[in-house]
């Protein structure tokens, strides 16, 4: 990971830290490899914009083959829709009450809009909302593989769909997120197998209810690898934009496809053994464990022992060089999400960190 | 706390979750506490702002009497210094590299600006960055107490002073952050004796070093109540603006001084046992534990066991009432400062859940 270490040289006095940094480049040949494996296995991509939030990342995914995007609530969907973004699919079973019910109502009439349901009171609560033009739009039925989140049994799936149907709606198809599937090669590919198996039992119940499911969905950069062959059509990568440790530590992207770091300085080093970086929860999340810790800095074996909201703790392994106040050094997080929306906006850089842009974080702040 | 359900129910109709709802009715009562309480020990207030990051909240308590603001960042600083705030201490050991530098030179000439130093190479680079003005800036030197964090040994407080001192930086006095002092009402009084140790022994370096210790300011929410009758002038509490979970589990506010919660819908039923919310890490932040959990329901035993970006499972306690798609329930967190930087403002109503203002989160997204 040494290049991240190139990429913030070539910025230093450009930067005030704590600040997050993406490689253009490394992000680029993350959407050009997904989108490959993609097209090989005759799939779909509609990445998930959780994980940047960002209108001109979103841009590059189109660009590159992607089919739409998904977003995880309707401020987002909102936010890409007025950027011009004409597909895209809320996975997520949203309950439309205070004024969301208009506002997707809205929305449904600018850009495709799909949305997750998994149960019948909520394809009712959509279906009030729509009012008169309830056709214009389409649900998904979620179905949980295993992960024990949202999704109703997909033995169940045919029965949504028809009551979707029923009030008018447009029952698209059925999709699942393998959220069981975050603990190493074997249990993702079990859980990729756990997912194939729901989402086959629930467009076995669209059929009989005499329904197509046109859409299949799947989940997520952790279980893309093994998602192809079945009955999938359209998969929700989001993290796989940038990577993370997690990822890294999953298989799901090595070192050197890790195109996101938080650029940290030391600003106290007055404990042994230890440097206090500028960079607590407010910039990384709570994300990690005692045993993991909450961030490393690239190409090495110091990591975040502890977080407090503007101090992160430092360990230094033995025998590694002391690190003055004032050093500035790439810390590449646990988990990339809940880093990018902490900040206004993104550094942008490329390997050789001599290009430098600034990319706003469209859709932060927007959680509802 | 079913004042909290109460004024939930009252704004139902008008709010989209997730959404942070703050009485301040319960609020202002917070401050008022706080204020008299400093003033009973002859104390001065400095509320750090990192809790709210608001600036209608600030005007509050400095019209209640608080003598300035403590910020966390330069960013916090220069938001609060364009609102009008004229004396901010940013109680931090910032390190001046990027533009940070000239940002702080440019802060020091329209308000009061006092900054944390714990070592002699950021005090050289705070002094450079003021080039012809150096005693424009006041500089206070943090002593550690035991929290291990930043802060230098206290008997080396009167030798950062005069480093200080030597390059026209003004050395106004001392500060520390008992922060060993989170678990539990012996533990704090501990840690804020060590705190009282710490300084006193701060105090009498300055003392020999010919340099008077102007300030001696202490944290925090959870140890203020033992922070009375010795070399302390100052305290710079933060959460005690809202409290939280946390807080109360300590003993540092009561159930009933909560004044803040996040609004959250039930959207998925579909499993035994727990029922999904719209409040994950992105709303609440990752704070808690599998055993604490993640935040609770207001008043039951029902807490989040588990979080993802978008979905809270709540574990529903064995015989409890079931939570029916589309109930609206106020969520307490653990630990209320990660919150607030998620939202872009906060929904300000009473007791009554009548009165409905929206107040923007000002510095949020300012981190450097």
């Amino acid at each position: 990971m040494n290049r991240l270490h190139r990429a913030l040289d070539g910025l230093l006095a450009r930067i005030d830290t704590p600040a997050p940094i993406v490689l253009a480049d490394v992000m680029q040949d993350n959407i050009d490899r997904m989108q490959d494996f993609a097209v090989r296995h005759d799939l779909d991509v509609r990445p998930h914009v959780k994980t940047h939030k960002c209108v001109e990342i979103g841009r590059r995914q189109v660009e590159a083959g992607a089919v739409g995007l998904t977003a995880g609530n309707v401020g987002e969907a909102e936010v890409f829709a007025a950027a011009g973004f004409d597909d895209i699919f809320l996975a997520y079973p949203v309950w439309p009450s205070g004024t969301k019910g208009p506002r997707i109502r809205r929305l449904a009439g600018t850009t495709r809009l799909r949305i997750g349901v998994d149960n019948v009171a909520a394809i009712d609560a959509l279906a009030d909302a729509m009012g008169d033009e309830p056709d214009r739009l389409q649900v998904v039925v979620e179905v949980d593989c295993g992960a024990r989140r949202s999704g109703a049994p997909p033995e169940l799936a045919g029965d949504l769909a028809r009551a979707a149907r029923k009030r008018g709606l447009v029952p698209a198809g059925v999709f699942t997120y393998p959220g069981h599937g975050s603990s190493g090669r074997a249990a993702r590919e079990c859980a990729a197998q756990d997912q194939e198996a729901a989402l086959t039992t629930a467009v076995r119940g669209f059929r009989a209810a005499g329904i197509t499911a046109e859409v299949v969905s799947a989940g997520s950069t952790p279980t893309v690898a093994f998602s192809a062959g079945g009955v999938i059509t359209e998969i929700r990568p989001g993290e796989y934009v940038f990577g993370d440790l997690n990822n890294s530590r999953l298989g799901a992207c090595t070192d050197d496809q890790i195109a996101l770091f938080v650029a940290a300085t030391v600003v106290s080093d007055r404990v042994p053994g230890q440097v206090i970086l500028d960079t607590g929860t407010k910039a990384l999340g709570r994300e990690g464990s005692p045993e993991l810790g909450y961030g490393a800095v690239a190409g090495t074996d110091a990591v975040l022992a502890k977080l407090n909201e503007y101090h992160g703790f430092l360990a230094l392994p033995a025998g590694a060089d002391r690190l003055g106040v004032g050093t500035v050094v790439p810390v590449v997080p646990n988990h990339v999400c809940p880093v990018v929306i902490n900040f206004e906006e993104l550094i942008v850089t490329d390997s050789t960190g001599t290009a430098l842009r600034r990319w706003p974080v469209d859709a932060r702040g927007f959680l509802n």
